[in-house]
């Protein structure tokens, strides 16, 4: 394709990205498809000549957006969300044209040093510790594993890289920690079963008392403590554990303290939300992600840590090939984390930094928030409702439960909500809390007015409504 | 960012993505700044309210351009290519405008199937064996990881995950495989010390009698011989690791067999080049990147792996919170790599497959090919200079030498690197080849035509005289 060409289709697409956004509540959320659907309507296999973009744009928006579940979409209550921006799109677009590779500071300066400074921007903006440093991984998982790995290269004297880790090393979480602490706990070789799953309380923390008591049943066992990995804002319930606490805990036993803020953290852009961050001159690592609720496409994930030179030991490599003439000057990425190459991340996360600024940031947390809170209320005022876990951000606990068996509540709960979704009305997801099928409404994309929530309260005490009557 | 105001904006920008890819020869190869150049020209801290675009986008092209080195270029020569192209970009633009997130089929069914269709097609395309399957990662870092780990788990029958990696497992692989195979081998577990390294020939190639000697040798000392990774096209030199005798040797002792072919799979679209895959029925898992040399803007690393359960099964989690309706009849891609979310990566995969087709992409690696030839041809009848490896697809190694001493060379060739990439005229990088310096001159980058290949020949052959005679 020539420029003229493509200059012609990227403004086309351009008209037609402006659109969907424009026009997202005529979607369904969640796509409306079987397994397969969307395979069976695609050749098997590729074209031999090269086909025209007329024929394949059409393709795209014939067949690939029907199977599109649209987690831009103002009644996206699912997951957490995965907000992009139109000033973030402007970013992608940008780093897609320029198609820069950042993995060494040489290989594009200005990728390293926006990084390394937007980084410091988010730091002052949540109000960390000075002196942090931060990286941008993709994703909170890939954030957690590097904090795993650093934590395992610390207790044994930076040996495991060298000879394997060949003694067990003890890592401590909540049973309400996500699930990629479980995945990064088996890959960095800790093995599943010196995962101490540490109980939690009525709002589901972490109780630092149980923390202790394990870490000195393990000692006296002869093994040795190394992670323990506090989340602020859980998946399930948005449970915050009490980081103060739990750093003076790991400080006196001397264990590496990992905080997975990857939703809530963006909630400390507001100082009313900062009591989550009590006790953050104790933690060694920190990983909040933009691409949640900081507007900043999918992906994006802010990984801060406090002693740099623990991350480089444990991912550096230096062949001949990749030496650069600056390197004792500069910040090579590729050594903080896992891959070689990187994307230019930061310029997305620029542009959206200093088109909202603090204050309009701010702006879009209280205000899902204050949704939150409001749905909340509608939901404890409804005599067949319950709430399941406090309230912090921008996610509500809740079931339907007007007083049968909690194995009846259960068949009726998850039939409200595959009905919701299958409606294609909302957008809605669940767990389990303390043995309860529980619903997850989140409120967190960058559309969602106060209208979209009180309609998906009516959508839902409607269809709960037709299920008992029924 | 009101929508009509994103619409405006993105007119302009692409308009300024297709300007500079058309008059990108105007730029230097290599950014010609100095670190901490960029950020200090940038504020310390956030802006506090928001910004116009016009501003934002003003620094781009005046602050943040100038730090970027044109990875795009003609005259990048420097390590291997990370194309984009006009199909590729349109791609990312939708995929950022719908913002969809591909964790699992169920949010967002067209993001996985597409994966899973277009990973059939690129087998066909490289004539790989039926019944691979394939997922997309970042990188082939990541991606050799996902295969040390797969192999892990299978050699101690899925004990490891659960009980962390208590006894040694040995790999194997060249000494001029890439660095990442020492990375996975530390992040794994496995431990650096127990990582054979296997000789090369003097094309730079794994000596399989050498590696089954080592195999041996490391069983008589009642070791386990676990993986054995192959490289076809290495960065050093593009040598081609002979994948037929070593697969037989990894078939007879039972070791996971990965090939990594980051840079020169996407050779394998043309039949002629099909011979680096003889053997392609014993390996366990293989990688190449189209976001090397196939087009797609980075990142878009593609793995292949024979058992999908051995994948799945090292990286599965099933907390309650993402288990959907459908699992049992869909794939989940999360548990197919290291991170839960995933951008919908196929889809410019899929934009580049069909607007080139089989035979555009072709063309294309076929003339780099000729090109290199035709520069290794111009360096061979030059007296002072020499090639130093086989040169089989688009990078010749090769250096100055008028006899001196290998110190002076090194010097010498040292010199005229940086002198080149100083000047912003092209783009080389250096390797190490049998104890010599060594430079890389990599024909890769969409728009490089023989002009520029000529160009380059001349701006070197000038200046390693000038260095010379001064």
């Amino acid at each position: 394709m020539d420029n003229e060409s493509f200059r012609r289709y990227a403004h086309e697409f351009v008209d037609w990205i402006a659109d969907y956004l424009e026009n997202i509540e005529r979607y369904p959320v969640m796509a409306q498809v079987k397994p397969g659907e969307i395979r069976s309507k695609l050749p098997l296999s590729p074209p031999q000549s090269g086909e025209p973009m007329e024929r394949i744009f059409s393709d795209f928006k014939d067949i690939i957006l029907p199977g599109i579940t649209h987690w831009q979409h103002p009644a996206w209550h699912a997951y957490f969300p995965a907000n992009n921006s139109p000033e973030s799109i402007l970013g992608e677009m940008l780093m897609a044209g320029i198609g820069a590779q950042g993995m060494s500071w040489l290989t594009s300066p200005a990728a390293t040093e926006l990084e390394d400074l937007v980084m410091e921007w988010l730091r002052q903006m949540l109000g960390l510790p000075a002196g942090l440093q931060g990286v941008i991984q993709d994703t909170a998982s890939t954030a957690t594993l590097a904090a795993l790995l650093s934590a395992r290269e610390r207790a044994t004297n930076y040996a495991s890289n060298e000879e394997g880790l060949r003694r067990p090393l003890i890592a401590y979480a909540s049973g309400e920690t996500h699930s990629s602490i479980e995945k990064g706990i088996k890959i960095a070789g800790y093995g599943r079963r010196n995962l101490r799953v540490i109980e939690t309380d009525a709002a589901f923390a972490m109780v630092p008392a149980k923390l202790e008591e394990a870490i000195r049943s393990d000692k006296a066992a002869g093994l040795q403590p190394a992670v323990a990995v506090a989340t602020l804002g859980t998946t399930s319930s948005a449970a915050v554990d009490p980081l103060r606490p739990i750093g003076e805990i790991c400080a006196r036993h001397g264990l590496w303290l990992h905080v997975d803020a990857a939703y809530a953290g963006t909630a400390a852009v507001c100082p009313e939300n900062r009591w989550i961050l009590d006790g953050a001159e104790h933690f060694d690592s920190f990983v909040f992600n933009p691409h949640k609720w900081m507007l900043t496409n999918f992906d994006c994930s802010a990984y801060f840590v406090k002693d740099p030179g623990a991350l480089i030991r444990t991912f550096e490599i230096h062949p001949e090939y990749l030496k650069t003439g600056v390197d004792p000057y500069v910040k090579n990425f590729r050594d903080w984390g896992i891959p070689l190459g990187r994307r230019f991340r930061a310029l997305k996360l620029w542009f959206v930094v200093r088109s909202y600024g603090i204050e309009g940031l701010q702006v879009f947390v209280r205000e899902h928030q204050r949704l939150a809170q409001l749905f909340k209320g509608w939901v404890e005022s409804e005599t067949n409702f319950e709430v399941l876990a406090p309230v912090r951000f921008g996610l509500v606990c809740f079931r339907f439960n007007d007083g049968r068996s909690e194995e009846e509540l259960t068949k009726i709960n998850k039939v409200l909500m595959n009905r919701l979704n299958a409606s294609g009305t909302i957008g809605l997801t669940h767990t389990v809390l303390s043995g309860k099928f529980t619903l997850r409404m989140v409120i967190g994309s960058r559309l969602t007015e106060e209208r979209h929530v009180r309609r998906a309260w009516e959508l839902i005490r409607s269809a709960a409504l037709k299920i008992i009557s029924a």
